[in-house]
């Protein structure tokens, strides 16, 4: 079996290559299965790993029809935070579903079975995996069902677990509208559990409070500080996820957090002792986090990553989330895609500029069968 | 009895007043010592309370040659930060040492001894506390060894507490050279923990190297970065307490641990899983901490503060780092003052400029029986 792969390159002298290129699964061993893959999303994740820090404005089509290529410059400064990657071939994409083509000894009960996979390396025809990265479909849920049921479903799930576990009751939630932040929602009205929303536009507050979310707060209004103070204080939330990391946004909320909270009797230059944490999963501003620090000493700002999140939470615990994910796929976890594309249309200048904005909303499919 | 107190009051229409009020301690409870406070230091800590935000270039003498009074503008925006103390005249001082002049019924054995003392308010001629909240000095020590024995030796030694307890097995400090560094300096070489001292002149540097200080970094040297990231790899230090909070030092550090941590195999766009942790201790810089986020997702940056340390590590290890405090009181937990003042000494407007510009090696002690 043989099957295209897409695969991104940043070079020592700074340029990025993406492109199409033969590969080869392999026979899938005992406790393995070969897939084709025919959903795989593109997440923010995802874009990290496939454009880095290149600059899309220079990006340029090369190869031909059958094998596009694209060819974009990595600035200078740039290239020291990528040094671990330079000059190697990656291959791309989180997670995906598909159709088991293959199946080894053990797993044979796979074979013609539609799956959901997690790994690394789905933008590809063929993908050789292990069995235990991969969840069977439930009943009536097809592919684009199944693309995406790791990444988005766990990290809303680790929101709450981590909440629970750092012993908050309510959470902070900024690019609130996106695919994530709507499963959030829902996750947070099943559970009874508070939970502000930060937009960027009105538009994408009423798309929030269409499903059902009951705290939503536009940073763009003029009242944003007092706005998202007193959603704070009404949920009682002390632990902000912030996907875009760059700015003031993070230091914000803790100063909000601040504002709402008990400062107990007597005046203290230190602030008040309320526990006030954010978490940053994402970096859809890469520019400097900016803190102004009038929150006292009691806070703490720190990234959040899903695996080493699932590795502390323990098997346990990630199997209950798996579960839950598989149980409430069509419903609570639902992914809604604006377009579906073809490997070759990835490497389409105007498509490939497309989906790197991240437009809220937006949301692209890659079928590699097409 | 009857004696002077320095108070601070910050008034709504912006106006910071310094000035000396009489004040009457009261008879002490059965459990109550009242000290005649011979010496007590001047840390960045009290200046937060004493000054706060207020622009000293505004600063002005008012009052009388034995009443001195300092009158100067705090910035309005600046005042929605302290919006808690407006309008309160406050007691300043964190802690203090002297002579115990009266005593209730439970501790009539403190009666005219010297007592070393943690409480607020030790800019005063009399204080009354509990004496639970006071430690008798140990034989050969005086007043102004007596005045520090709370604020930086707990501080310093919470630190390797912490390191410990989050397990971590060396240290980076910034503002290396000052008093607590020194400290911090002394317990580090006498447990064999490594230490990574930040400090920002050769003078400095030469200073911690006198005393023994074996990893000694300049940011103002061209090579700091290379420098620190080669110092943190020596020690392995994952964990750093900064007295600057402002600027982008913070996250240089984290970007050092990030460089010197072992990345495993294969390339992450997420950066390595190794912990690294800052955490802000005091405010040299009140301007914004800024995060270049170059460290990948494993990262943390809090504040810190003594209290709040205290009561999560628990009595029993409190009463083990004020046990060692007492015994290594002349030695490890030694400070030096450059310069002994009187309460309107204090008050003086070029005295005060002086000590507020917290220049490291410079260390005042009032002693408000002068």
């Amino acid at each position: 079996m043989r099957g295209l792969e897409l695969r991104s390159l940043a070079t020592r002298d700074g340029q990025l290559r993406l492109s199409l290129e033969d590969a080869t699964p392999g026979e899938p061993g005992p406790d393995e299965l070969v897939v084709r893959v025919e959903a795989t999303p593109i997440n923010p994740s995802d874009l990290g790993l496939l454009i880095g820090p290149a600059d899309l404005a220079t990006a340029r089509a090369e190869g031909t029809p059958e094998r596009p290529v694209v060819v974009a410059d990595i600035p200078t400064q740039r290239l020291g935070a990528i040094r671990d990657r330079l000059d190697q071939s990656l291959a791309v994409g989180n997670e995906g579903a598909g159709t088991v083509v293959a199946a080894g000894d053990h797993v044979r009960q796979f074979l013609g079975r539609k799956v959901g996979m997690l790994g690394g390396g789905m933008y590809a025809e063929l993908r050789r995996l292990p069995a235990r990265d991969c969840i069977l479909l439930p009943e009536g849920a097809d592919v684009a069902d199944g693309a995406s049921m790791f990444v988005n479903p766990l990290t809303s799930l680790g929101f709450t677990e981590t909440m629970k576990a750092e012993g908050h009751s309510a959470i902070v939630h900024t690019a609130a509208a996106s695919n994530l932040g709507q499963m959030l929602n829902r996750i947070c009205i099943g559970d009874g559990i508070g939970l502000v929303n930060i937009v960027r536009s009105q538009a994408q507050a009423e798309l929030l409070h269409a499903i059902g979310a009951r705290h939503v707060v536009d940073s763009t209004s003029p009242g944003f500080q007092a706005e998202l103070t007193q959603a704070i204080r009404e949920t009682g939330a002390t632990i902000a996820f912030d996907a875009i990391g760059g700015g003031t946004l993070a230091g914000q909320i803790l100063q909000a957090m601040e504002a709402a909270a008990d400062r107990g009797a007597g005046y203290s230059p230190y602030g008040s002792n309320a526990p006030k944490q954010v978490y940053i999963y994402g970096s859809l501003d890469t520019g400097p986090t900016v803190l102004h620090r009038t929150f006292g000493f009691t806070w703490n700002v720190g990234g959040w990553l899903l695996t080493p999140f699932l590795q502390k939470a323990g098997p346990a615990v990630a199997a209950r989330m798996r579960q839950r994910v598989a149980d409430e796929l069509t419903t609570t976890f639902a992914s809604r895609y604006t377009r579906t594309i073809s490997l070759r249309d990835a490497l389409q200048l105007d498509t490939l500029r497309d989906y790197e904005r991240k437009a809220t909303g937006e949301k692209y499919l890659i079928d590699p069968s097409r």
